[in-house]
């Protein structure tokens, strides 16, 4: 993409945190239109459950910008740097404020359902079948969103929980599906789920 | 998705502006992401074009919220949908704090690109060639989402935009289009922007 010919900076210890606050404050409003969609108290609790992480991350983040503030005198990059873990950290707090909807049972008519639902990008739930070809295969390989829209956000394995799955996961029978993409990807997905469809595409 | 049978209600107006406010939310957040990744002033700027509307429905929402509330007494109804417009609310203000770092030029190192080039989700540029199989067609026909994983944000025609494309509009040769979706799904939306691939799939 554009400046091609420029090798990329290896990544430092202060991006790989931005990094994985965006992707977290990504998925942290994923899991909370999910929690209200599906009304799962679960999911939205786990919401939650980054608080800290990212709480964390915030923090660490702001002491190594101020320190590498201090040793090489840039105060622009460290200002860009605190300023960004703060909007992902409030971005976070949205989802929190999102998923506290569910959490505080304050939910007694299908508007805020209906809201979600109905937006360009939706959130599907469905479950996998032992016949579907997602079954066994790691969901890098299955490279799920590159070829169907869909990414998956959330796996229920019977009792457990895998939140923001990696490329290593891999689909199981049985398996409870959280994914998001467009309204026009989630009927075929579904039917891949349950095994109706054999491929992909 | 599980209650199979029930009718949906019809959308109201309240709905309805929820809606739009959580997909302009979405876009806000995408533009503004783009806005960095491309240190684009137009886009930046968009972002806040998105400001007003946005203030306007949060007003209109709270105002119908509260005449539904008068109306049929349903206090905690009424409170859902106001702390909804809030939280969209504020998300749309997080993309234009994310936009503001790209309008005060104070990008002086690549930190903050290489966070949202290595998310989970990018965003990428591309242009649209004559022979490629995207002219032409509406996107609600090219169904591009679903088969390729990669959504339109915006299109730039010459000096026009157009932000957050429905399903109506039509691409044409010459057109720079911004696309979300996950990484792995960049490389092919190039080649069947500039006609190197003739499948969407």
């Amino acid at each position: 993409m554009g400046g091609m010919g420029m090798t990329k900076p290896k990544p430092s210890k202060i991006d790989k945190y931005l990094i994985e606050m965006k992707d977290m404050t990504d998925l942290m409003v994923d899991l909370a239109y999910s929690a209200v969609l599906f009304n799962n108290y679960k999911i939205a609790e786990e919401v939650f459950a980054f608080e800290e992480r990212m709480d964390k991350l915030q923090t660490e983040v702001e002491r190594l910008a101020l320190k590498s503030a201090v040793q090489d005198g840039n105060v622009e990059k460290a200002f860009v740097i605190i300023k960004l873990s703060e909007i992902f950290e409030r971005i976070g707090d949205s989802a929190l404020d999102i998923a506290d909807v569910v959490l505080r049972e304050i939910l007694p008519h299908p508007v805020v359902k209906q809201t979600i639902e109905d937006s360009d990008t939706t959130i599907m739930r469905t479950k996998i079948s032992g016949n579907s070809i997602l079954v066994g295969k790691t969901l890098k390989r299955l490279e799920l969103a590159g070829e169907t829209g869909m990414w998956i956000i959330a796996i229920k394995r019977g009792k457990k929980w895998v939140f923001g799955p990696d490329g290593k996961n891999m689909l199981k029978p049985g398996d409870i599906v959280f994914a998001r993409g467009p309204p026009d990807g989630t009927k075929h997905f579904h039917m891949i789920a349950r095994g109706k469809a054999r491929s992909l595409l």
